[in-house]
Parts: structure tokens; C-alpha cells; sequence
């Protein structure tokens, strides 16, 4: 896309996208958290980074510096927390591939942790931002399964943008927080609770 | 103490408390925790501690070496889960005095979390570990706000080990896991269940 002058206009008349702001979606998922938090509505925090500490310098008691570490692989998702009542787990995804989201960008451990997470009564689910479309899906973890079932089965090895925009719940941009994720939580918790 | 040799015994007959198997409690939580996700009885993990990665060095792509980096304070409790479709947040603490536990062992950023847990419908918690007693107790967040509260109003700055064991619940120790606190988790959701 070619970047034009842009004529001052004022902010609120003017759709600024996850895509135009260069903004990483991770990244926006954290602000939603840290909003969340600052308002009482939920408390979802993102998990750090495993690290495998080798080598640790102690300079002084305060102040000690690693030296050699590694990046571990992770045992479960990046996302948890809670949201009236209910433990929530997630993992944030993005896809450039305009036709379809391929299932190997979902590890292996991330799904049996979600599957864990559902059974044990969690709300489990992935936030997938599709860049060609410019928007955001909430896929819950049952539906995730269908298709990995259906890959297991012989079937495609990826889910259509199709199938996303029919079984997800889509996320339209707000102002604050722009991901405002958690009402397609309340929108999956309302179909499951009146399932009951 | 004084560790004479011990005559060989059946391992069944002895008693091999935490204190004298010389293995820190957090370990034992992390058992019990491995325990409970591998007999699918819930799904708690420690979090990873927090790094701030300052120089990362990659020598191949699969090897990343980190050179520098610092710990960070976390913003939350270590340990978070999901127990019967119920959100489980807490800490774990020691204590090696004989006749308090001081609340000041208890960071505050762990305070507001373990508030902000409870506040949401979360299970909230500390599991202390009395080296004096050889015994550990779940103190629930409600009891533990009502000790803070004393401080605040001038009181002392602990807790006795006498209000520890009656407003605690207690968690023997057993064989497998050793430290099989769910089950004091199921006394205290039980308590909640039923006052409501």
C-alpha cells in the first residue's frame, strides 16, 4: 500500500486499523488486559516467557544479571485469568494467508492445554486476527476441535477464512480498548450457560 | 537436629516429612501440581518468573543464547489454575518462625492480586508452610484480609501461629502428592458453596 500524505483530519472521524498502526496484535491484546484490570472487568494477564537460567552474575544483592540463559518451550498458553467468576485461557494468533489459517500455527501443547482447560470447565479459545480481512475472531475451543478432528481424519490441514467468519465470534475494533475481546467472551459464555 | 543413621526401614512405616527430606515446599507444590494435571484432577501450573531481555545472541536459529537480562518483579501470584471449573489463584510461603508469620513476607502487588482474584469470583489463597509445626495450612484470602485490616488499624504486624491453625485449613501430609492441598481447596469452596 502506498502511504499518502494524509490531510489533517480529526482522529475520531477516521478508522485507524490493527493493520494501518503497525501495531503488533499481541500487543493490543495486552493493553485490552491492562484496561480490563484498571476497570474492574477482568484480571487476564499474559504469562512470561519460560527461560532457562545457566549463568547469573550478583554484582550486588539488588542488582543481579543474567548471563546465559535459553528460551524454554511453553507447557500452555499465553493468556490467563479471570472474568466474572469464570478461569478464561487463550492463545493469540494472526494470519497473513488470505485464503485459510493453517493448523500447524497452533502447537501441539497449546491444544492439549486448551482441551484440559475446557474439560476442566474453563472458557477456552483463540483470538485469530486475520490480516486480508482486517478483523478479529474468537474461536472457542470446541469448535477449534471440530477441524483438528477433521484434519486427523484425512481431511485440509487448515480452517478457511470461511469457516472462521461462520463459526467465530467476530471482534469489531472499538476505541478503548480497540480489541475488546471480552464481549465475544460474554456472547460464548451466554451460548454455553443457556445450553445448560 | 542431629542426623544419627538411621536403621533400614520399609519406607511405607516412616514418616518423611518436608522438613526433613531437605526439599523446599515450592518443589512439593510443583509435585502435587504435576500430580493433579497428570490424574486430570486440575490444571495448575507455576508461572514463569518474569525477564527482561536486554541482549540475545543468535548463533543459529534454533539456539538463541541470551546475554543479558534482569529479573523483574512479578505483578501477580506464582501459581494459577483451573479445579472444577473454578479459577484457582495463590502463593506459597514458609515460614521458620516459631511463634508468627509476619505479613510483611506477603509483597503487595501479591495483596492486590489475590483482592482482585476474589473480587472476580476466584478461589484465593496463600499455602504456608510452618517449619516449627512440620505442618501446612491453606489461608484463604478473606482471612488473610482480616489480619492486613489489623495491621492497617495499628494492630501487629503478624499472624500468630495459634490463629494460623484455627483459621487455616490444615493439609496433612500424604503419600501421593505429599502436599495435596486440593483437598483443603475443597473445603474451602465447599464453605463458600454453602454460605451462598
Amino acid at each position: 500500500m502506498i502511504k499518502y500524505p494524509m490531510p489533517k483530519k480529526r482522529p475520531s472521524k477516521q478508522k485507524v486499523s490493527v493493520k494501518n498502526r503497525g501495531m503488533t496484535f499481541e500487543k493490543l491484546i495486552d493493553d485490552a488486559n491492562n484496561y480490563y484490570r484498571e476497570h474492574d472487568i477482568a484480571n487476564v494477564h499474559k504469562k512470561p516467557i519460560p527461560i532457562q537460567i545457566v549463568n547469573v552474575d550478583y554484582p550486588s544483592r539488588q542488582k543481579a544479571r543474567i548471563k546465559e540463559a535459553y528460551y524454554r518451550t511453553p507447557s500452555t498458553t499465553d493468556y490467563n485469568g479471570i472474568y466474572k467468576g469464570h478461569y478464561i485461557d487463550f492463545d493469540v494468533k494472526e494470519s497473513r494467508n488470505k485464503t485459510s489459517f493453517p493448523l500447524k500455527n497452533i502447537h501441539g501443547h497449546q491444544i492439549n492445554h486448551l482441551q484440559s482447560v475446557h474439560h476442566h470447565g474453563g472458557i477456552a479459545f483463540l483470538l485469530v486476527y486475520l490480516h486480508s480481512e482486517d478483523m478479529t475472531y474468537l474461536l472457542t475451543y470446541p469448535t477449534l476441535e471440530t477441524f483438528i478432528n477433521r484434519e486427523h481424519n484425512g481431511g485440509r490441514k487448515s480452517i478457511t477464512i470461511e469457516e472462521i467468519k461462520e463459526h467465530g465470534y467476530p471482534i469489531k475494533e472499538a476505541f478503548l480498548p480497540r480489541i475488546d475481546y471480552i464481549k465475544a467472551v460474554d456472547a460464548y459464555i451466554k451460548e454455553i450457560t443457556q445450553k445448560v
